[in-house]
């Protein structure tokens, strides 16, 4: 029996941002667990495999870690082709690393898929560059959910000089607003929020660090959602300001736009 | 005529970490403008394209940009579907943002297309999760490649609290050091340093901050390479540590292992 578990990232959202790798993997499973926030579209890759809802949204009801672990286990004990499908990257706030960890210390041998991490597609999809020569060398990733109590220092990542992308914000906005102002990161920073990043009903809502909480509110924005933070978010109506031109870029395929 | 460039990332190097949408885009291209770095088994998808060969790669000969500037512009112009192609994902150290905005202003319409960065997948490759709950809470991706002359705090990254990926790295290893090292980024800080990430002849050596610089002399490390710089990083073999075990992971698939 060859038991194995593919940790696939499904990418974004968009189904065509799936790589050729996690369509393959799709195609051999004999069972696929997947994740809320994974666009059912993929599943037309799979169409033989046994499907499992195993999602984890947070702050409603949802399947515990422990339970698609041994999920995963039972499965790949039975020499089933199992794929644990998550929404973007399985490496990147995926506890990809958690489980094949897991599951490698019982035995089982895990391949992991990489995916188009949402924070990524979804400021492509607003014409957003994260980074950009003369205005940021560099794009910092990090998730606001208080389940992981790893220390992150928001005022040594206020002055870091790159753009900043918060996962699972929503519900942070007035903490990190107050901690990146107290690093010294200026008030007018540009802010892009976007709901629903790559799918067809992304919204975007632009504004600055200091007017975010505010302007969230009036936009109604919801998770799942994604803050870029930094002078490549700039709104594209202020494009009169040459500070802020080198953001700006037309792209084809942009959602609704808010500004 | 409709005059369109896409902008597409073809992943870090493995051809089957192309997204379904990038497959598309080549096999509806007339003209496709690739990068050094690009695998050329990627072009399997557009056996009819014309390709024309654009690399930059540091210190050799190479394409002034604003000369793929004006051969994307002239076969636009004339109606082609040009596609360019580049290494990892176009808005990620790619110049997608420059470029879009350049034929944006002559009235080109553009698409991206993300593809995955090769700091992402060479970590991946090497069992190192980029975020792990407890351990890493976010990832910043940095050049250090010197025409960029925006603004880069080391040090304030160096007290950020996210795992560390640098890209085009090689040539700058001393300069890291000192400045990551004034940051009171412990010495003993793992780094994994990646040379062809996610090629069959990707090799990685495993170090710690203090040793890098000489690590990566005996180990005759050469671009293109990313070094992944934080506790995620940890060395296998160096599991008897309780404080390493949560970034060790057993993978099917990794390259040539150097520790």
């Amino acid at each position: 029996m060859s038991a194995k578990v593919w940790l696939v990232g499904a990418g974004p959202g968009d189904p065509e941002l799936l790589t050729l790798k996690a369509v393959r993997a799709l195609s051999e499973a004999d069972v696929v667990l997947i994740d809320d926030l994974v666009n059912d579209a993929v599943l037309e890759h799979c169409p033989g495999a046994r499907i499992i809802a195993v999602g984890k949204r947070g702050g409603c009801r949802s399947t515990p870690q422990a339970f698609i672990h041994r999920l995963m286990l039972r499965y790949a004990r039975q020499g089933k082709c199992v794929v644990r499908l998550k929404g973007g990257d399985p490496c990147i706030f995926g506890r990809g690393g958690e489980e094949a960890q897991w599951l490698g210390e019982r035995g089982i041998e895990t391949e992991l898929v990489n995916g188009i991490t949402a924070g990524l597609a979804g400021a492509t999809q607003c014409a957003i560059p994260l980074t950009l020569r003369g205005v940021a060398r560099g794009v910092t990733l990090v998730t606001a959910h208080t389940q992981d109590e790893s220390s992150l220092n928001w005022q040594a990542l206020a002055q870091g000089g790159t753009t900043l992308v918060v996962y699972m914000g929503v519900a942070k906005l007035c903490e990190i607003r107050e901690q990146l102002l107290a690093g010294a990161m200026p008030a007018e920073t540009p802010v892009a929020m976007i709901e629903n990043a790559s799918l067809a009903h992304q919204r975007e809502c632009r504004s600055t660090l200091m007017a975010m909480v505010e302007d969230a509110c009036a936009f109604a924005l919801k998770s799942p959602a994604i803050l870029v933070i930094g002078a490549v978010a700039a709104n594209p109506s202020c494009a009169s300001d040459p500070a802020r031109q080198g953001a700006l870029f037309s792209v084809a395929h942009v959602g609704s736009q808010h500004a």
